[in-house]
């Protein structure tokens, strides 16, 4: 069973990562080592052409991967991200952005996952993530 | 000579990247393949232990390699980031952050850059970033 | 239908990277986008402990990942890396190593794609690489 | 001080790293943080166009890079690479080629730096790499 709940997730991250919650970012589903995020789309975010900007994509995939991190780890505050390279593939549509985090390596001090970003209700990539979260020590 | 000034780069980018703009992120100088920007201090994006959030400094990092871009090839709207590395080293002090970004190559149809971030007036990074953008055909 | 064969990949290779065939590097499977490689186990190459050595892992990503752009694109020579990043996750077993590339997006200028990186016969990967290619113009 | 001499160095990575030296690399100098390598051209390794294969550069990058780290905390062998990236940004030469690595943070846990590369005697950049090793507890 996952470690924390969507709903204790979210206390957390108001506190947290006030940032990300104004982005509209939000965590929908928590499974083990998994989690899944929405960013709203939000018109003031656009760039010209209609496409969501790069920072909200980045800033929903951290965020993601922060939940499926605690998954199994619990609630461990310090976790902090070390590294994150996003590609970027296509152009999202003026729509939500959805992001799916897992993890591929859960150690003792650093965890990686990996986090794939659509626009919602489409099948194509719109950013690929790969993360890694420093594990404080107990 | 650069061919944009960081007025005329921050018209473009109210336009453009409104988030930007709204995370307090501002271009102050920019140079020929270089650019430096600054994040201003909000108390409402902090981390818990008073630091500022990871997102703040990719969309700083971004925008700022987007104005060292822009300082070589001129008003190419459609330049676009396809991808951004970030390494995060050392915790940010509650304070502005600076971020300096230069080209390490600009090619027909993609630019390479580095930026480097400090908390202001401090000497050691805190984060380090390396981005690509990729550029439309003339 | 893949646009090469395991076979036409192989004598292209053997030209062109010859180095990679010297760490005994080889392509076992291409399908549409996808490609499957393997690097032989040489008690030569091993590091204390008993564990490949990086360098051959990160050989073998690019050279898979060559094929995987091949299979799409057809015997376009020119087409190189124009970036690498791997993420190391566990020690290698004293094994050949199998690696799997599959693309993630093929536009007309770049193509994206992962690599999962595995020690023969086991189940947990031991590296994950993400890369892209720069497609030359016909 | 630097921890290490390029001599007692070379006998770490003879037994350690024999893939390494089997590439031709060697390490030059050995700084507080730093490191200079060198990759000794060989027309066996070359692809068409005459230029010095990626794997050679990504193992002379890492190389380098492990050298910098050792040259602060000793020989402590078991010091492991967990990320590298890589950008390539110009071919190179049929040439020796030479890296420069330095240490931009060393904590207890990660040490993160960066490598230039060059085609000897040229001024411009082959490639950049960003690499974070992983370093045991005492």
């Amino acid at each position: 069973m996952p470690k924390i709940t969507p709903r204790e997730f979210e206390s957390i991250a108001k506190d947290r990562v006030p940032i990300v919650n104004y982005l509209g970012c939000s965590i929908e589903e928590i499974g083990e080592g998994t989690a899944k995020g929405r960013a709203v789309y939000r018109e003031e975010f656009l760039r010209p052409g209609g496409t969501v900007a790069g920072p909200v994509l980045m800033a929903l995939a951290d965020f993601v991967m922060y939940a499926a991190v605690l998954s199994k780890i619990g609630r461990v505050e310090l976790a902090v991200t070390t590294n994150l390279s996003i590609n970027f593939l296509r152009r999202p549509s003026p729509n939500d952005v959805v992001a799916y985090a897992s993890l591929i390596k859960l150690g003792k001090r650093l965890a990686v996952g990996e986090v794939d970003l659509y626009s919602d209700g489409e099948e194509e990539l719109i950013a690929h993530v790969t993360c890694t979260y420093s594990i404080p020590p107990d």
